[in-house]
């Protein structure tokens, strides 16, 4: 057991209310770990103040500069679903802990998104404004469960909506830039290089990449081109991959787009894609729910049992 | 195997585009079965005026009066999800067949609607139509897996329905007239008698009531009333289960409805049901799919070929 008191402080506040944490969050971990001294701050100030005595941090944001003031710190934990936002360790002395929980929420998020544009449910919305019993709206959809669904970016979230969605019966192929050589939990996985051949063969694409400067445009007007005619297209990774200017155009062969994430966010009021007929939008929303940070929180209390508090 | 030539008649003419069977849908029973003579009808006129040759029928409905028109009748199909519109045979002499495969379509209809709820799409999309940019519109969410899923009718469709919302890691329970002493296909499977003690249970109840008389006005207010706060209602089994009088006074109290099927079908233009913020409409559709027709005929294929051409 590790018995020196350590300290953990939380640079936890956000604008979204399911992200905010504040101190009776961290309940839970103060009656688990009596052994440590917990200090939640609300600003960057409060908490550079006193970053020489941080042993541990849980934060959704860490500056590279900062790695100075905090001469003790062991390990970085972020909510964060991708490390966009927390700069690494030029001395790689910190440990970063990423939550791993995001595809238990996102895969939910996911497969409501392929079920309502397969389902045609943004016709449905406006048949419903008009009160119209219109049965035949639906006549061009097919089951999911018949379906070709492929994900680009198999990382934990992409692999838990690949799990998700095949429980629909749909055939799911997930790509990332080195595929096992053996299928990832049962998941088909091939290499990202074969995206370009598979488009022609997918119903709906799910793009789930990381918001790094490599994925910028990713989805470029050649590659929106070898999609099959009437598929979706679905962005729930970063907004970065996809461009608005380039998604317009290729919508005119595209069954729809369902876009959690855009180029620009909050999108602009004047943006189109707002009022294009065949594009659903949700405000970077897809993991918001009241299960976040406990989820988060329980990863924490895991990792601090078998990392610093073992018996 | 049975030799003698045999008449299968059809009168599977619906106003509905996917459940309208034309000459060429039955093109695969004629391969399949050179053996069979198959008249297609498209009026009950042009049906009785030779009804007395048809060994095979498969349509949608049939009157008590047509039997004594067809002396020769073994075997009727319908493709119906219940066997509201064909009247039993009172010499018992011919039998009934319903498909089965409605479940695989409803299913991913059902899960769909749970998602579209669960996530708060009404409150969404009046957000996307709004322009507004709000992460906060979710935040009293959960995940489905989290939630508990009562199904009031656990048949064929009920048991699809289960299998599929059970994978989310939702806890399913289905209740019906005879329940099993075993679950039935590892759904948890209870007496309809035990309905009102389990509403306060459960986040979502899903009608899928047949539609004989015994069911209407199911679900009454009392039933409406012991309902969980904040949980959600579903009817995708017959409309007279859930009176709209029933309904909305209940709203008050619940996250919403959303309603496949409704106690009046057309729902009237001055339905209150159509303009309700909690309420979404789709018109009895939840079947309709490209899948529909191809599947009720595998299914008359196999029974055919078990039951009168079998080797």
């Amino acid at each position: 057991m590790y018995n020196d008191l350590m300290e953990l402080h939380t640079c936890l506040w956000n604008e979204v209310d399911v992200f905010d944490f504040e101190d009776d969050d961290f309940l839970p971990l103060s009656i688990q770990f009596p052994e440590l001294r917990i200090r939640s701050h609300r600003s960057v100030e409060d908490f550079l103040a006193v970053a020489d005595q941080a042993d541990l941090l849980l934060t959704w944001d860490f500056e590279e500069g900062w790695y100075q003031a905090c001469p003790r710190l062991k390990t970085i934990y972020t909510p964060a679903a991708g490390s966009d936002w927390v700069s690494p360790d030029p001395n790689e002395g910190v440990t970063l802990i990423q939550g791993a929980f995001h595809g238990l929420i996102l895969a939910e998020s996911v497969l409501g998104a392929l079920l309502y544009m397969n389902r045609r449910m943004p016709d449905m919305m406006r048949n419903h404004r008009d009160r119209s019993w219109d049965r035949n709206l639906q006549r061009n959809t097919r089951i999911l469960g018949n379906q070709n669904v492929l994900i680009v970016g198999l990382g934990n979230i992409g692999t838990a909506c690949a799990k998700l969605i095949q429980s629909t019966g749909a055939k799911v192929i997930g790509l990332r830039r080195k595929p096992a050589k053996a299928d990832t939990d049962g998941i088909e996985t091939r290499s990202i290089d074969e995206l370009e051949n598979l488009l022609p063969w997918a119903d709906h694409v799910i793009l789930l990449l990381p918001g790094s400067t490599g994925t910028d445009h990713f989805m470029d007007p050649n590659l929106l081109r070898q999609m099959k005619k009437g598929s979706y297209i679905y962005n729930f990774g970063r907004g970065n991959a996809l461009a608005t200017a380039d998604l317009l155009p290729s919508l005119d062969n595209l069954g729809g787009a369902f876009l959690d994430v855009t180029d620009e966010e909050p999108l602009p009021d004047e943006s189109p894609l707002w009022h294009h007929d065949k594009v659903m939008i949700t405000p970077h929303s897809s993991c918001v729910c009241r299960e976040y940070k406990p989820l988060f929180l329980d990863e924490v209390m895991s990792h601090l049992r078998e990392s610093f508090f073992y018996e």
